[in-house]
């Protein structure tokens, strides 16, 4: 179990406020749980811009199912890297297209490769990539 | 099914030397599918820039499942929300972390309201939010 | 002159040792600062979110000088909007490129279609839009 | 002078309808000096994503000039680092927020390291850097 400790902020009130108005709005309980979460960012931030680090990453792909070839050669590139793909969760979005979700996890510049590659196929409509952590630095 | 058709750029031959390498390095098979992309993406862009239109929304967490009250606090949210939240995947990462990938759909705004309240909970480590298209206009 | 006020934040201890080292490496000379800096990150962001609020947008643009046309075109766009732009920096980079930094005060949506219609500019090799705060949000 | 080139491009007719009109709205003549603009954003962000690589930096800061030890701070940090520093713009935004625009030229890693010592001065409201290329490699 972590030790927690407790720091002082000084801010002007003017600025406290402002701060106050938008944590209230996303829903945060307290001050100390908005400044802990903007902490984090900052952290990982640095964490995943160095290629060689662990990461995951979330891709979210958008494609037609109308031709069998794209279902067939995403399904060839995930089964070629089924040690870093985690899993993949598939959403009908309509009668033609299908959304994709991928999790990865390897170092920061495998999992940017693969998802490049899956990206560049042929019919895949549209396609992000999120990297994040995996939590091991963050307490 | 839809019409293709066909129109002609031109373009220094340097900078279409250099676009060739990166294609190639990203594993496009040909020029017209990362034109394609570019055009996609700027497209989506637009479209997501409107809290109004509906978008898909795929919300990574990273949490640490050491606390009964964290658990049950994000499964109250996201069962509140059952009708935009699709899916949701859970990694086990380590002894501590978990990892959470939710799909959501809906009017962006929306979705990026409940993945703030998400994000808010005491103990979520990290999350990002990426928004992308339901598809519909793109072709 | 406004009213400082101070505030708790409680952390554990490992979070707040990662903390101290990023702020050590980016010359924070003490947390109060760097806190404060994260906050007002996260009300600019959520200001120059609002199209119709007013902002400060710094376009940096690289072109190349050698055709007078396309000079005389970004000329006559700057003089159009000259209540819009403020000021503009000249940088000669090499025998062929410019850089002109470009500093524009007015709505969000009216910064960035004035910044549209310049990269838009045929020999506009690349450019980029920051948009920020006029400041008085900000204590 | 250089060589231009042609190639062509087989696009949904759709999707080209919603190209044509994201384009007629940014104020572009002809679609092949947007689709130069695609790729170059596309090579330029891999050109700055390696931190020993020459690049620009523009940073905008936004400070207030109250104290006149954040002034004589700043002004010691610029000097320091004049060869990397090529130019500064200032404007007084009210009576009591300045917005300077500095702009860098160096290794991106000497311009982010900079531009980190910038922001960390106490008063320093905010501040956002943007990396750009130098146009070296943009034909």
């Amino acid at each position: 179990m972590n030790n927690i400790v407790r720091f002082g902020v000084s801010i002007d009130e003017n600025l406290l406020s402002g701060f106050d108005g938008i944590i209230k709005e996303k829903g945060y309980v307290n001050r100390s749980e908005a400044i802990r979460d903007l902490i984090r960012d900052m952290l990982v931030s640095r964490e995943i811009s160095n290629p060689d680090a662990e990461s995951i990453g979330t891709l979210t792909l958008v494609y037609s199912h109308d031709t069998r070839e794209l279902v067939d050669k995403l399904n060839d590139i995930q089964h070629h890297y089924h040690k870093i793909i985690i899993s993949t969760t598939h959403v009908h979005l309509d009668e033609h297209n299908c959304l994709e979700v991928l999790i990865l996890r390897g170092r920061t510049k495998i999992v940017q490769m693969i998802s490049d590659r899956l990206l560049a196929v042929k019919n895949v409509r549209h396609g992000k990539l999120t990297v994040t952590t995996t939590g091991k630095n963050l307490k």
